[in-house]
């Protein structure tokens, strides 16, 4: 047998007990606000998924002592498709998204914290339902710290041992043997978060219900709005700072922060990748301010400071909330967010995209190459943090951005058969394999993925899966070498 | 002293002396066409530069024992803009291109076998001109095959290795100790190729004077056309093939024609490079021509392969001659063209782009970097034609193609000050940095490069020298590492 697949059966039953269980709180809201159509709805997700992961649980019996690699991705695939299948139920029975295919984009796009929708007119949604869409936001950011940080090294994924070299304080430097522990911290600065934001968005006129919908976006870096106009529906810059402040802070390495717990302002601060990260924010919000301003696209300095700082905060950390029509801006703005969408948040954050730390690996591993043109025979050992990289990692990180890119120009080619303009079709796939959500023209921020077909809107669907789940998790499911147990 | 600046010095007097020369056909051209206001223009050039030239070379003594690689590095992109600067002459003197930065871009474009014009109407230029502007490709395409196979190496472009650990015959085997003797071969296969082209475009009503420019074009995969419908003008079929043929040759990695000279065929068609590129090609012009059919671009099948094939050849190689409006197609073949200027031709051609040899070998990375994830302890090789690849090659692969990215970005970043649309910004980076020359929207097959500012031509000239010189060459110059000895 290639896979254990008795185990990976009993694991997808208690996975849709768990699921169940999250679905209750949207059961509540909707309940609250007399949404009957929601409430039956959520119910008849609800009770057959409980129903039928407990048979699954007491029945199959699995041996979890054999797990392999294989079984491994598998099980990570397999949980992430099934949530989003799963997930996407309330939405179709309540007939609200009766498409399957857009009713699985709009899920998908929720777990990982994507944001891109198919709906044109989100306010026709109640609010239960709404709740769910954005509570998505908030399980699959966890689902992805847990995942990054504890799961997913257990894999081999280079990438994310640099994490594990790197930012290693006592816990996470023997991260492996105590997963449980390290969840937990996780869980802890994560619940956190969510409630601090809460708590500071709710002065003001902005209801609780929307601002758990803001903190589940911004917290998980998901960008799901309750309103057709983001962020810029409130007009608010206090608002936008405190949501901008909380997309970059969720777009932080998680496990600096608990170097910021024990104090340890130091090690949290000389963080390399931490120290690109904000330069690169600082840069690109300046960058846009001053084309803003100079283009005559705002009048005042300080407006083009504002929204520059949203819109650079929100496309770095790839979360996608929106509080101008930066379609509208002037090439060299669009050009900086473009770039952005590829560059992402940090490693272990709940950000997508490529991650800063490959990026300041990518450049460290050019000024070696320069290096060696003009010194054929130094040998230069990269360094982050004062720690040499190991070459496997490296070519981990190589392999990634290639995989990486190689992906966008495969989707950009499958998607342009849909025939729309090269910017919509590029940005299209950029966005959902970064896991932001707006992109330009046809997708840009004012608008949605309603145009796509729903083979397209499917291909979307496993670029946003693939991007969540740093690329290998997918892809190895369509290789040979994976179902060849010879190979 | 950094530099070795006498020995730089006494090479660029040989080069002008020889530039000088290399003017003479124009001139004559000029003189047979009864064109004083080109043949002054020359003559104006030409004069100068042998007295200059004469002079450096019987006053500066220099000693040429001591070259070093930083050296190499300096003469090649001393040359390369030397050349320009100095071709550019008789275009500016004439009073046809005025404008500095104009003619600049003209020439580098010329010699870098680029194609992108500035020209706005090319059939107001007269004989002796353009025939100069079309013989800087051939001069190019020359000159690259010499730096490619012969010079480069030996400055240690790993790149380029991989060309003599694959295709060596025992006189490439043993590349370096000979460069004399291989360069005479390359002359002669180039000197072949042309004489044949020219031989085949004749029949018909093809003037001798149009048979040279069309093949200055397609051997040295430049691209310029005396017409402003470039090879549209003649609307003729065999032509279209017989440039299309041509133009597929001189992207072959010529170091392959040798093989083919001493009959040894299953050398030449065993090369893996040489198989890839013709798969591209081949399912490129197929997939074009369903798209262009099945999207009603054209009437009929023969129609839709006949401009799928040239313009796919086209692209490929670099040339960047133009047949059909493209960028009138379907987002589908568009992509698919945008894709294949960054592939380019094979290594050792007179083509540009990332190079088929390169997107080979990331192929085989990316292979192997999944065999990694399911099989950690694996030790896996790459090899290319059934010859494993050093790993200092490898990361001179992987550096080459991260810088071209780079590039590609930060180019199109900067470009995008100008405040066009993105496409249009995108794709004349892609073309000049890949040396095609069209792009798309406004820089597409039927427009050109004079909306831009003096400022952005000059950029774009440097991407052409960086993109044809492998870029290293050139961006070695802007760093701190090359002009700081004790790096």
């Amino acid at each position: 047998m290639i896979l254990n697949y008795k185990a990976i059966i009993k694991i997808s039953g208690i996975l849709i007990v768990i699921l169940a269980c999250l679905m209750l709180p949207s059961l509540l809201v909707s309940h609250i606000y007399g949404e009957s159509d929601a409430s039956n709805a959520f119910l008849a997700s609800v009770i057959p998924m409980l129903v039928v992961g407990s048979i699954i649980i007491f029945t199959v019996k699995a041996d979890f002592r054999h797990l392999k690699i294989r079984d491994g991705f598998a099980i990570v695939a397999l949980c992430w498709t099934l949530s989003s299948l799963l997930g996407s139920f309330p939405f179709i029975i309540s007939g609200y998204i009766p498409n399957f295919f857009d009713a699985f984009f709009e899920t998908v796009s929720g777990f990982t914290t994507t944001g891109s929708s198919i709906l044109t007119d989100i306010e026709l949604l109640p609010k239960g339902l709404l709740f769910w869409r954005s509570f998505t936001h908030w399980i699959g950011g966890m689902g992805i710290l847990v995942l990054t940080i504890a799961l997913l090294p257990m894999l081999g994924l280079n990438g994310q041992r640099i994490v594990r070299a790197e930012t290693t304080g006592p816990i996470f430097g023997k991260l492996t043997p105590k997963i449980s522990e390290s969840s937990k911290i996780l869980y802890l600065i994560y619940f956190g978060m969510t409630i601090l934001e809460i708590l500071l968005l709710l002065p003001g006129d902005m209801s609780l219900y929307d601002a758990m919908i803001n903190t589940f976006g911004s917290v998980g870096t998901g960008g799901f709005s309750n309103y057709n106009s983001s962020i810029a529906h409130y007009d608010n810059a206090y608002y936008e700072v405190v949501i901008a402040v909380f997309m970059l802070l969720a777009g932080t390495n998680f496990t600096l922060y608990y170097f910021a717990l024990k104090s340890r302002w130091k090690d949290f601060f000389s963080d390399s990748e931490l120290r690109l990260y904000l330069l690169i924010v600082t840069a690109s919000m300046l960058l846009i301010a001053l084309n803003l301003r100079f283009s005559g696209s705002y009048d005042t300095m300080g407006e083009s400071v504002r929204f520059s700082f949203f819109q650079s905060a929100s496309i770095i950390t790839t979360t996608g909330y929106v509080t101008a029509d930066f379609d509208l801006w002037p090439a060299f703005s669009k050009m900086v967010l473009f770039i952005l969408m590829f560059i992402g948040g940090c490693s272990s954050s709940t950000g997508g995209g490529i991650k800063v730390i490959r990026i300041l690996l990518l450049f460290k591993l050019l000024k070696r190459g320069i290096g060696i043109r003009l010194h054929p025979r130094a040998v230069i050992s990269i360094k982050v943090n004062e720690r040499p990289i190991p070459s496997d990692t490296l070519s981990g990180v190589v392999n990634f951005v290639f995989l990486y890119m190689g992906i966008f120009f495969v989707g950009t080619l499958l998607l342009s058969l849909e025939n729309f303009d090269l910017i919509t079709t590029a940005s299209a796939v950029a966005a959902c394999l970064g896991n932001i959500g707006p992109g330009f023209n046809l997708v840009g921020p004012v608008l949605n993925y309603s145009i796509f077909s729903d083979w397209s809107k499917f291909m979307l669907s496993l670029f946003m899966l693939a991007g969540r789940l740093e690329l290998f998790t997918i892809i190895l499911l369509f290789t040979r070498q994976f179902w060849n147990p010879d190979k």
